[in-house]
């Protein structure tokens, strides 16, 4: 069963921390983001809907991924996703508290888009939210949507 | 002989329509960007750049580049960037005047980090050098510089 719900411009949010997914959902209502989102809460979430997936089917606008998710950890999942013909055109934007010089580049080796450390005060972190959702959503291109 | 000279925190801008070129450097300017500029008029240039580049020496924060260059396109430019396991952690972003899907579903599968269609409008042509500028050299983290 596919738990995951992407509609046309939705934001994909990989995210265990219950604190963190809050802090990112008050955030992008605090900017009045219009894209739909949608939460991951574990790898093998995302995992799942990277199997199931079907050609012609909605991609999210951008995949928001943190680092340290259980069962599988997002550079398995990034790798899965960049792996991929189809789902290598989605943003992966690596969302983390991880700035550790290894993380990063093997995030790149991997193919990631972008790699944001999250800021731990909060209205800075309201505002990088607010800059990765106008870049991904206004600014970039894909062919997908 | 190298002709590309980067610094750290430079953005390599890889353009050869003078007038494109012009545009771009007066957003910068108009912007007030802090950022090193380098201009390469060629796929030829990048292509040098890239054969000659030695480990330990600064990478560009990110490169914008266009798709339509002489002797090198940009995709064959973009293809030997991510081709290179050092050279792959540079952000890539294609700002061009196409907006096929043939040529954004390209840039992806080679490995693009952002695809911007480059606006008509000259003041939103100023806005989104100051977005790209922002989040590529603020916002998003390499593990290079």
């Amino acid at each position: 069963m596919n738990n995951i719900n992407v509609l046309r411009n939705t934001i994909l949010l990989v995210e265990d921390n219950p604190v963190d997914v809050d802090l990112t959902l008050r955030a992008f209502k605090f900017n009045k983001l219009t894209n739909p989102i949608e939460v991951a809460r574990d790898g093998h979430e995302v995992m799942s809907w990277i199997k199931n997936y079907k050609k012609g089917e909605p991609l999210p606008v951008v995949i928001l991924l943190d680092l340290k998710l259980p069962k599988y950890s997002g550079l398995e999942v990034l790798k899965a996703i960049k792996s991929n013909t189809i789902l290598k055109s989605i943003p992966v934007v690596v969302l983390t508290t991880s700035s550790e010089d290894d993380d990063i580049g093997e995030a790149y080796q991997l193919g990631v888009n972008s790699y944001i450390v999250k800021p731990v005060d909060f209205l800075k972190f309201i505002e990088v939210v607010r800059q990765i959702e106008l870049y991904w959503s206004v600014l970039n291109k894909t062919s997908i949507h």
